[in-house]
């Protein structure tokens, strides 16, 4: 087995999710993660942790949801006793065709979704982690070679954690301090409140509540959002390749919005639910280590000199205590790159610019 | 999709499991068993159950056994807690590897199994079935071409199982009405009480206690076995093959044991407890769909033409309210070929002669 594959394993195992005997884990497997899960599980036993692998197949779940009329069960009693009951949830991404589920019906994947909130919360609950083992599909749809996109996926993976942590806490204490956030470039200009938010450091490690492998990021939950902004990194969403996305703020909820390909995506995404159309997260890519967009939110948001914005949930870690963030049954990333002609400001001060944060050499 | 496949997954979810909506289902799909896991999840869809998949995996099995040490928790919580909120759990098998876990030691696989054997039993609580799909991996194991063994499982899943399950009927009433069995062939003389039990028509659905496809076999629970038999069908017992066993009964009891290659193999089983000497089982096989031996139990069991015994544990389906079977932590079956110089007698009747039962035509 190739070494980077182990080495995974161990930054998911111990540094992400930090297992620790008598753990109950569930190990939710793409169709071609085989690799990455016989070596999580390698690790897993050896941390004499407890395991279920379930099979997260977009062929499985597209003929399920083909197949289903628009009524689904409210969380199913055994897919929630599951995740009650579990301690840890890591999800191996990669599988065959990032289109498996391009002809379900929104309407039928949202009813789904909806159904089974109860379930969702229970996994989120849990230590939860995830990642992606690099496949052709996945390399195809970064429009990469095979072996290109195992570097990559590598080179943002295996990362010096520990210090990465360490420069993202400056942005987080930024953020932390401020009351409002304004983002600035050719045909943006959009304004957010974050006071009594608490930015997270998203160091892909559930000791700092962040859930991504790779993660680096630091994010927080905005609301009253007023303004425009323009996405100009293109996106996969619901199977569907979204361009050039704008969205148009008033009191924080989107009163307009057009999309350069497939507006109708963005269209049925804030027709979910009230909170659809209002923002769950702003986020500040800061992992280097991924240099460039591969079409895959779990990569794109985490690049350095990239903000994303999302539709829709926020994070409860996020909020003061007993305050409930945006809910809604989706989270939707978009993303816009901020390397030129950009800034962020954080009352009135400048805390990026063209992609340099303040502390770094040439950002004056 | 070939229309073999979805004929399967029709014979599983409606005839075998009697699935009907709001069931919560277990879907565990062994890596080669994707096509037809995606063919079961469509009629789950179309019948409205709950579905979790889960990955049946060999090489994840043998990464997590081989690193963890021999101390094992009992019934982890999650994994118990979807089993006891089950109603149903269908397991598709078809590996790339008949042999994945063949060097994990047996006492580690043992350790495990006892720890979990609340999960098990959970497990055995819902309407559970086992089937295959046909992979190149079971196709080597029988020693056919894929073409071929894809035939030869088809055969025996595709069945009229009504019209089976009818005929089936009539060996199951001679059985409870008859007191003892006595089969007779070339070096074989064997007597076994059947008084007080009760045969189980085997004929690949819940609905009749039968939990494996393909199925048809009609099976008691013999006692006071006295004696002696020749099984001249090979198997594979614990990843050894084993051939012309013989076993010689007194009072029940195995005296005396014979093999044609690997004898100590049945010398282990018959040391792994008392109940390990006493047969636990007697069926008759009465699926003509299968032709030949393929080195598979689910399949070679239920072949016409033969009988099989198997030493240690009882079904409590055979058993009377109230009274236990013959316990033991094995059941290992063994076949014997009855389609020629052979005959089954219940109380000095011959019910079946070379191969042909007495309501067939060419029995007399």
């Amino acid at each position: 087995m190739d070494d980077r594959i182990k080495r995974h394993a161990e930054v998911l195992v111990d540094w992400s999710a930090r297992i620790e005997a008598g753990d109950d884990v569930v190990l939710a497997v793409s169709p071609g993660a085989h690799e990455l899960a016989v070596a999580t599980a390698e690790l897993l036993g050896e941390r004499g942790a407890n395991l279920v692998t379930t099979r997260s197949s977009g062929e499985i779940a597209r003929a399920y949801l083909s197949a289903h009329d628009d009524e689904f069960d409210a969380d199913p009693a055994h897919e929630l006793a599951l995740y009650e009951n579990a301690d840890a949830y890591l999800s191996l991404g990669g599988g065959h065709n990032t289109s498996a589920t391009a002809d379900v019906p929104a309407e039928r994947r949202q009813a789904h979704a909806k159904a089974r909130e109860g379930v969702r919360e229970a996994r989120m609950d849990t230590d939860w982690v995830s990642t992606v083992h690099p496949t052709r599909s996945l390399a195809q749809q970064a429009g990469m070679a095979y072996e290109e996109y195992q570097e990559f996926v590598y080179d943002a993976v295996l990362r010096d954690w520990d210090s990465l942590a360490d420069e993202m806490d400056r942005m987080k204490d930024l953020l932390d301090e401020g009351s409002e956030v304004r983002l600035v470039s050719a045909n943006t200009d959009l304004t957010m409140s974050i006071d009594e938010r608490t930015a997270v450091n998203s160091c892909a490690t559930v000791a700092y509540d962040s859930h991504n492998l790779p993660s680096g990021e630091v994010f927080t939950a905005p609301y009253g959002t007023t303004g425009h902004v323009e996405f100009d990194v293109p996106m996969t969403i619901h199977g569907k390749r979204v361009r050039d996305v704008s969205l148009t703020f008033e009191d924080g909820e989107v009163i307009e919005y057009d999309a350069g390909q497939n507006a109708d995506v963005i269209g049925d995404v804030l027709d979910t639910d009230a909170g659809a159309r209002r923002l769950g997260e702003l986020g500040i890519g800061m992992n280097r280590g991924i240099d460039r967009f591969t079409d895959n939110i779990l990569f794109d948001e985490k690049m350095g000199d990239t903000v994303h914005l999302a539709l829709g949930r926020a994070y409860d870690a996020n909020m003061p205590d007993g305050v409930a963030g945006n809910d809604s049954a989706v989270h939707v990333d978009l993303i816009t790159d901020v390397s030129e002609d950009s800034r962020l400001e954080i009352d009135g001060e400048t805390v990026q610019r063209n992609g340099r944060f303040r502390w770094e050499e040439g950002f004056e």
